[in-house]
């Protein structure tokens, strides 16, 4: 599957000049020629503001999401919507992910053209193009796809236009909380949806239940609508209404996944359901809230706990220092168009001043104050050793609207060497 | 210039099936042959959700400003980091426009790239691989570029590498305030750039005097900036300092153009001074923050006050309703990934439900209360005629951070049909 994968990206990217964040190119390459042309990060062979991931912490992230699941014997479909990176879709599906999870019809339709063969769209499907995506990837045979259904209106809606392409779509039933998102809030919208997906059998599978836990915020609401997801999953495996073997169950974003993991797990059920979780945010990690979610995972997870390091931050945003006209205000290249700004502003991480033979440890002291389109504000001390044209290393937080700011991320090894281009397709 | 730049759209971009918000094409296609596909938003063949612009209303407000700053003899250099789409950057300089704003080297590479000979990078020039990006275009005589500069120590980095290129780079000084962001803060500041700038004199060309006043909120202060600019422009004339004829004097964002157009046109610099403003939210417009900054310019502007309606909202995101899990409660398909969140969530302007004739205004109570990465939740009440699968226009705040998330924007004619397709660069 790599080598296939691999196959389909330098056949059709190509990655032109025109992008931020990359060095000079005076002709299109492929990203897997990207490694020869020797860019490093602090020769400042890259325009800056850059958009960086490690490849060490990247590997370290994969690997320690695998060990949890397996300890759990759960699959994991991570959410691509975070990165929309076909690579390190790649990435995640070599290191043993059971799928991919995405959000849209466009997103599925980028990750088929890059190699992906089973999606999870943890999304209701809507609207006649978006439709149309899924009626023709649906066609190959070899392309497993699940979308969800939370009302019998979407379910006739769905219903009429596969069986009018003449295909068959497999859904889930979204389960959702009063004050949440979508999803049936009760017994008499799960009843709805399940008529109406039965007097549409010919064109829509029901192949089990899925939950996104992550619309609440205290754990012990979560763990009642985990058992509800697990009492209504025995209910339509009892009734015969799962036309999967094994049906699917699947919840979990990226701060509660330990909770689903446990409570699904101890369900009980076997080779009967297969339990999927998709978190997103792991493979990148943050240094804000989702290091908050992971730290608390850590607390109160044995498996987590005894596993080694727990998820490393592995992107981070790089800018020049391009203006000190305070003693104790620097001015960064580095905006809103550049990083996260919805769940913490940037944080720095490390300092570094070419011709130096490595950056430092940013002081605790610098912060980001404030963030424009394209500038950052940071808190200095009158005296620090800062200068016009030194480098700094951004932590971010929300890794998602972090990706969706750049069309292309070096990979970088341990001496800041690109070995690897990721493209994205927002 | 037009056929130009159209030739040059013509043959380097090609448009393909992965992007958002478009619809099924089974091959690459250029932007120009969009309109033969016959697309139409309202027969649902775009994938929702989609960003578009609307052709009547960018032509309104193209040709409002076009007007703005004839009555004021000044010139337009439209901020372009706003939409970073060389098809909008052609359309205001078929509209009069002097030349380009932007805000790094690499928009100014992308804008080059699309035929725009005229670039005004309101920003400080930074690290070795953006000037490099700066250094090869200035290579092309025909184009003219000017970036800022704000103090001695980035004065002599570029002294450095333009003197060791052979190439010599045209700068404005920046003046700035306490607490904001970039520019000199006093005549100190002001006598060491120049000093560095006569020291570089062979590389660095000081052909101006720049500020951005959207870094203050009240008139009062910005009137005192804008003062302060012109005594500097006078001073800096009468010590021949400036070796441009005319210098440039450049100000204004999307908010002040006008104070800034009255206070520079008032300083009577006749033909020696070039007043070069740099709105850039006016081509769109929006219904949030400009909006409310644009009302304040037709109350205090009698110029202003006298052109017909004003700027007009030219961009909206169309959404489908994917869930009414709720009686109170529409779950739509849109979120942080498609629009701007920061200056004001989306404002739902039209209703249109499938098979209809034409779109409805949307009932002034239907509120968007959140918004996720890929969801807005609205408020609606019970018993309103809403329906799963039916579409939502939204209007938005901050059109920079909703272009951003999107490669493509269809243009719509006015009835809803794709007359082209404009492309984004972030």
């Amino acid at each position: 599957m790599a080598e296939k994968l691999q196959n389909r990206i330098n056949r059709t990217i190509a990655v032109d000049s025109l992008n931020k964040g990359i060095g000079y190119l005076n002709r299109a390459l492929v990203p897997g020629e990207v490694s020869k042309l020797g860019w490093n990060l602090l020769r400042e062979d890259l325009s800056l503001p850059a958009a960086v991931l490690y490849e060490d912490r990247i590997a370290h992230n994969l690997s320690w999401m695998k060990r949890f699941v397996e300890a759990y014997g759960v699959r994991l479909a991570p959410h691509g919507k975070t990165t929309m990176a076909p690579r390190l879709f790649e990435m995640q599906l070599e290191s043993g992910a059971w799928g991919i999870t995405l959000a849209t019809a466009q997103q599925t339709q980028v990750a088929y053209a890059y190699g992906v063969r089973r999606v999870l769209m943890a999304n209701e499907l809507i609207g006649k193009e978006n439709m149309a995506i899924i009626g023709r990837l649906i066609e190959d045979p070899s392309f497993e796809f699940y979308c969800l259904v939370d009302s019998g209106a979407q379910a006739h809606q769905l219903g009429e236009y596969f069986s009018a392409v003449g295909r068959r779509l497999n859904v889930l039933v979204e389960l959702g909380v009063s004050g949440g998102r979508a999803g049936v809030r009760d017994e008499d919208q799960l009843r709805s949806v399940i008529a109406a997906l039965e007097c549409r059998s010919n064109s829509i599978v029901l192949a089990g239940v899925e939950i996104y836990e992550g619309v609440l915020d205290d754990e012990s609401s979560i763990r009642t609508l985990l058992e509800r997801a697990v009492a209504v999953t025995r209910t339509l495996i009892d009734e015969k209404l799962l036309q999967r073997t094994p049906a699917i169950l699947s919840g979990a974003g990226s701060a509660w996944y330990d909770v689903v993991a446990e409570v699904f797990s101890a369900a009980g059920f076997g080779d009967s359901v297969e339990i999927v979780l998709r978190p997103g945010c792991y493979v990148t990690h943050d240094v804000g809230a989702y290091r908050e979610a992971q730290a608390k995972i850590l607390e109160r997870n044995p498996i987590a706990r005894k596993m080694n390091a727990g998820l490393v931050p592995a992107l981070q945003v790089w800018a020049y220092v391009q203006s000190i006209p305070e003693e104790d205000r620097a001015i960064l290249g580095m905006g809103k168009r550049d990083a996260a700004f919805d769940a913490g502003l940037p944080v720095p991480a490390q300092h570094f001043r070419p011709g130096d033979t490595g950056p430092r440890p940013a002081p605790a002291h610098w912060t980001v104050t404030k963030m424009m389109d394209q500038h950052a504000y940071m808190r200095i001390t009158a005296g620090d050793d800062l200068r016009v044209g030194d480098m700094i290393a951004f932590d971010i937080s929300h890794p998602c609207l972090t990706f969706d700011k750049w069309r292309l991320l070096p990979i970088l090894n341990v001496d800041y060497q690109v070995v690897d281009l990721v493209q994205t397709f927002f």
